[in-house]
């Protein structure tokens, strides 16, 4: 497990704002994870947890202390960081128990937490929302329990902050801050934008994936023989978890089923016409104009996807290399491209049942490319001929 | 661009089979591909084409020479590379013009072929069918054009060979031959099979990427700020060219609207309950037993994809290292993991909008994992907690 002390070489280091004492209610992978972060940079944690195996995993791995016995009044920040399915009522539960505290949770659904908030913060409870900002970090992959918290977890990515019309603007700076503080650049949206984005960019993906996952199921073996990178990519996150997944996504059940929908009435139409070119011939029955319809509208939706560092997207050049299935292999490669200073923008690895040799598909800045083929090529690499795509 | 004279390190010569003279019809990307690797290797090549400047093309980068005015008796062996829309005409053609010749065509649907072909080879005729045996070589993606040929674009593919009960096995033998001449690995499928195969693991994977890829025409732009590698993953394809996966597509109208019908009514099923559980809320309308049924039906799907070199799915161990955004800081990874011995089975580079730093994920034998992270630690390099996970 790495620590906040490991600075790799080009990594800047971190000058925390934001002060304690703080509690996380939750010691799971985000909250230990949180806590691990804030107390490695000497932020005073506190951890709530209701299993106390949980809680005592957590505090074992540096992730805070106990806040059992402490005094409530003493807590200026408390991070919700417990399942989907409860977060509203923990939420709500912090902002009567703390009176003194800034709220936010981790949900990665935000509309419903929002409501609830509301719901509670009327007549001499009004000022309950004041202090409450909900948050998303998004965190690449998602996993359990405090035994696989990290410190960098959070580290280079968005999180996502949803103020509100009653939130003070002190507690959206507080929000913010622990964002910066833990190493990831906030956004802010408001609660059915984020649900809404949330669904279009992560949850119909899931569940398109899952089920296009799902065919494979009762598919000849001889046919997943020929299983490319196209398949291998399209499926890679239905290997996600089923019980966090499922959590997420009945949370956002209205964003999620108005992209589906949208997606099922253009499947319909596809369906309808392949099943006429299938009775009547490749030619008849509108299916090349749907075909073509379909793949096109994929081309414009797919060029849409920003690039590295959120500049437009950006088209890169791709060198395609042979490697030969042997240790160090890779590392030889990428040891000559950083001699001829050429930068790895993204890349892949391919390969086919069977073989005995990968390609690594690396995108690379177009202006470099002639020269780094030119140079592999006499270093003794068989490229692929190199294509413009997008990155 | 490379050709069969430059092997990188670890690579196998070839020692050539398939005896000329040989004529490639159609020089486009795969006609032009195969006619310079086999050239290289000194077998006598003709090239054939409708366009007189693909075929100069063609000519122009050692593909072969142009047919016109030769003497068809004397040709052995035939490779229709036409577009797949025309292939089974052509092929019908070039077992009537070429009588001393094996006749193979590329061509990515092989039943529409395969029938053409036994219709007329009737009566008198009966012969014709003998010397053809159709082939699939599945090679990475596909461009068009002569430009991007390349000697090495079959190399350490699956390449499907397509007996039929009318088919000579001398045909056959020829067919796999010229396979394995290419560097690629022949496997044998009966011509529905084959179709069926590539709607479930190439076709249909295609059209669902699109499709979902589609959504994002008219997404908000702070939506798509918030895209991570599961959005890029399974949208990847969507990028492909149009005109090419129309002409695919129609012809496979049969088997891929199948597949799509079975999606279809696993996706029915859950906007139902989703649309049920945004009216009544996240518990009721059985949308958290219908969301579980997709993403375990999903995990239980991606874990039939084969491997690394055709074994039986394995588990690998992820390594998740951040990465500088500087030249030569992937290469130094990878030359500190070669150092270790620490072979890549696979690897995913990800970045979110606005980061400067990335995220390697790779996936390496579990038994390496511990030493790995050690060492890497040891050397400066942040990592996030290993999970295994599916390859």
């Amino acid at each position: 497990m790495s620590s906040a002390e490991h600075t790799a070489p080009g990594l800047v280091q971190r000058s925390m704002v934001t002060a304690g004492p703080l509690l996380i209610i939750g010691s799971g992978l985000l909250g230990a994870s949180l806590g691990l972060c804030l107390s490695s940079a000497g932020v005073e944690v506190y951890l709530e947890d209701t299993s106390p195996t949980s809680l005592r995993l957590a505090e074992d791995i540096g992730a805070g202390r106990s806040f059992e016995g402490e005094n409530p009044a003493t807590i200026r920040f408390v991070i919700v960081a417990t399942p989907p399915d409860v977060a509203d009522i923990c939420v709500v539960d912090a902002l009567r128990r703390f009176p003194n505290a800034v709220v936010t949770d981790v949900a990665s659904v935000k509309e419903a937490v929002l409501a609830d908030v509301l719901a509670a913060a009327v007549g001499e409870d009004a000022e309950l929302a004041t202090r409450y900002v909900g948050s998303h970090p998004m965190a690449g992959r998602e996993r359990s329990g405090p035994g696989a918290a990290d410190a960098d977890l959070f580290y280079g990515r968005p999180w996502v902050i949803v103020p509100h019309e009653n939130s003070a603007p002190e507690t959206i700076t507080a929000v913010r801050s622990l964002a910066t503080d833990i190493g990831a650049f906030p956004l802010e949206m408001d609660a059915r934008s984020h649900d809404e984005a949330v669904a279009m960019v992560s949850h119909v993906p899931q569940l398109i994936s899952s089920l296009l996952a799902a065919r494979l199921e009762l598919a000849p073996t001889n046919a997943l023989g020929l299983a490319g990178q196209g398949l291998r990519d399209t499926t890679r996150i239905a290997a996600s978890d089923p019980r966090l997944w499922t959590a997420i996504l009945a949370g956002n059940a209205g964003p999620v089923a108005q992209v589906l929908r949208a997606f099922q009435k253009d499947l319909d139409d596809l369906v309808t016409h392949l099943e006429k070119a299938a009775e009547l011939g490749p030619l008849q029955g509108g299916s090349v104009g749907a075909v073509n319809r379909v793949i096109e509208a994929g081309n414009r939706g797919v060029s849409r996807i920003p690039g590295k560092h959120g500049g437009a997207p950006r088209r890169y050049a791709a060198l395609e290399v042979l490697i030969p299935d042997q240790p160090g292999a890779l590392g030889r490669l990428f040891t000559e491209l950083g001699e001829i200073n050429v930068n790895i923008e993204d890349l892949s690895l391919e390969h086919s049942a069977g073989q005995h040799v990968g390609l690594a598909r690396i995108m690379v800045d177009p202006s470099r490319v002639q020269e780094a083929e030119v140079e592999l090529e006499k270093r003794g690499w068989r490229l692929i001929t190199n294509a413009i795509d997008n990155a």
